[in-house]
């Protein structure tokens, strides 16, 4: 359970005279209250009281587990042949006298649940949108948090070593990804924060591609774009390598996106703006002719989930504070040809930052 | 692109004056259009218009896959710095005149994502929702649909295999799990349908519970709950099976779980309700006297995603018919003693029903 940050957040309750927040996002109530769990379409809910009277409600399989959890308030679970909505009135209804007004995760909630609880509630205020605010307080990471995505992002350089070494002629993209996962999970590792990614020749070219069958041949450049949940964090990188000698086309398009990379990772510091760190990488491969080819934004924040706030993207005035945790990515995709993507996701120092992962970004000949 | 199902649709909205459906739900937009993909926090949106105008709209750097998809109409794409809901709006207001009528996926649009639709079409009626018909189309399977759930299927056999064959004494269980999703991904397998779950001894009393280091002893019995997609379609199976002999007591709460699966599974054809399935198999725990420590409905549809509709759950009236297709999987779980769980997915034919996996469900004893 955080305790500090539901402080935050009943504070801010408190200014806006909310009675409840409906937590609905998974990912959300594991931040506030400890208890991680996918519920698939059941109902998960976490509601934040203004008082002391905080409870977390889940499907009654998880009741066990959700109580072994650090929340410390009470749990109710519902059967699944019971209705959730009924249950959950209830126990807010014994809380609150009148009529409650409610903050809501306008973010996540599903218009359906939406209409559930204001059936019940019928003459409340739904008003307020809470996500604004958890976004503010999962942009600046604590100390504690800052050493889990350094220890998660290690682990990414432990799946970047195996990656490398599985290279070699023949192999197939999909088997490469087996042999990381493999032995990520064999090291203790529960999960990787998304689908691994490895695309080798002209599937580089495809941001999201899907690795498959393609099998690795000489002389193609290979995209590993991974990352591991561990503590509940996640860490989130990419390389792109060489299998054997690569052509001066492709040193050439390695060596703009890297540019790219380090003069925005370079100018990262508190005061510079999120979309300023966009334009300095895309100018740089803008620049270079290759514009119309990075066609994403620069990065994303990155914490409990893989992708969160700030978002790095052009015309975004956000600035940069101590404490920010982002990824810089820049990529070059030519379609058929070649794809070069470089990644590191890093905390935002007193004067600059420090990045999570640690493999060598020169362009690495894989022989 | 299901064009079959795009046509019901489409007479559904013609029934209901709708001009546009607008279908957000990932693995529904892959269920009509045929493009598969997990656009994260990234606007990813179908719109099936009552004429031929329907249109994909993505993130720029996925239009090229989405091109190569059997999705034949256009694709457009925004980039990260664009908003999305501006170049939606756009594309909406050259396919129509006057305000259209929507028709929206309530369970799984947000509340903040209709928002920014209603502000561009603020005097149009939002008040359909197409819920209810995705679920009633995917409710029966196409015989094609049924030939890929058998495949899907017959790999969770093989993992069920990789992974008995994995157990010995002192192996922890995320070992295991990393065994069978090492082989399953050299077999070509891309992704499973959920974490795979491999629980010993008393873990397996967690029914969601989530495997760590705990080692298989003696004597454990240990629960195997797993489930590939394949050709975009999900199997789900669970196994339990005893590490050396088991003791009387565990094979006699084996033996009322088994009871209780078959006994459901034999009464599975049209027109047997689905509260009527799980009242059977609860009967049969019951009677035993272990009612309480079942405390899961009996199953839940499967297809495309790893829980759909039917939900058979006490009280659901819903008729069975030829061509659903379910889990049956009754548990007991007994906290700090002994989990057993037995699942198999399953159609509905003229006259009973086939299963989707099948391992033997007699209690297999691991030497």
């Amino acid at each position: 359970m955080n305790q500090e940050k539901i402080a935050d957040l009943k504070n801010w309750m408190h200014q806006e005279k909310i009675d409840f927040t409906y937590i609905s996002d998974p990912g959300h109530i594991a931040y506030f209250s400890g208890y991680e769990s996918e519920p698939h379409e059941r109902v998960l809910a976490l509601f934040i009281a203004a008082d002391d009277q905080s409870f977390l409600f889940t499907p009654a399989l998880e009741v066990e587990d959700a109580e072994k959890s650090s929340w410390t308030y009470p749990v109710y679970g519902y059967l699944d042949s019971e209705n959730p909505w009924e249950k959950i009135a209830a126990l807010l209804n014994k809380r609150t006298q009148g009529t409650p007004r409610f903050a809501l995760e306008k973010q996540a909630l599903s218009l359906a649940r939406f209409d559930q609880l204001k059936t019940y509630f019928p003459a409340s205020d739904f008003s307020h949108d809470v996500t604004p605010l958890i976004e503010k307080l999962q942009l600046i990471k604590t100390e504690p948090e800052i050493q889990r995505l350094l220890e998660a992002g290690s682990w990414a350089d432990v799946a970047f070593e195996i990656g490398f070494k599985a290279i070699q002629a023949g192999v197939a993209e999909q088997e490469i990804v087996a042999e990381i996962e493999y032995q990520l999970k064999r090291q203790g590792i529960r999960s990787m924060s998304f689908d691994t990614l490895v695309l080798t020749g002209k599937n580089g070219a495809s941001p999201h591609g899907v690795p498959g069958e393609t099998k690795i041949e000489p002389h193609d450049l290979v995209l590993f774009d991974l990352g591991v949940v561990h503590n509940g964090y996640c860490s989130d990188a990419t390389r792109t390598v060489s299998y054997l000698e690569p052509s001066d086309f492709q040193k050439e398009i390695y060596g703009i996106v890297l540019e790219a990379q380090l003069a925005a990772t370079e100018a990262v510091k508190p005061g510079v703006t999120a979309g300023e760190l966009d334009d300095i990488a895309r100018g740089v491969i803008t620049k270079a002719g290759y514009g119309e080819y990075f066609n994403h934004r620069l990065g994303h924040g990155i914490g409990t989930t893989v992708h969160e706030y700030p978002s790095l993207v052009h015309g975004n005035d956000l600035v940069i504070e101590e404490g920010m945790c982002f990824s810089i990515e820049p990529g070059i995709y030519i379609p058929g040809k070649v794809g070069v993507r470089i990644e590191d996701c890093l905390h935002v120092t007193k004067t600059g930052s420090e990045p999570f992962t640690k493999t060598t970004k020169e362009l690495q000949i894989i022989q």
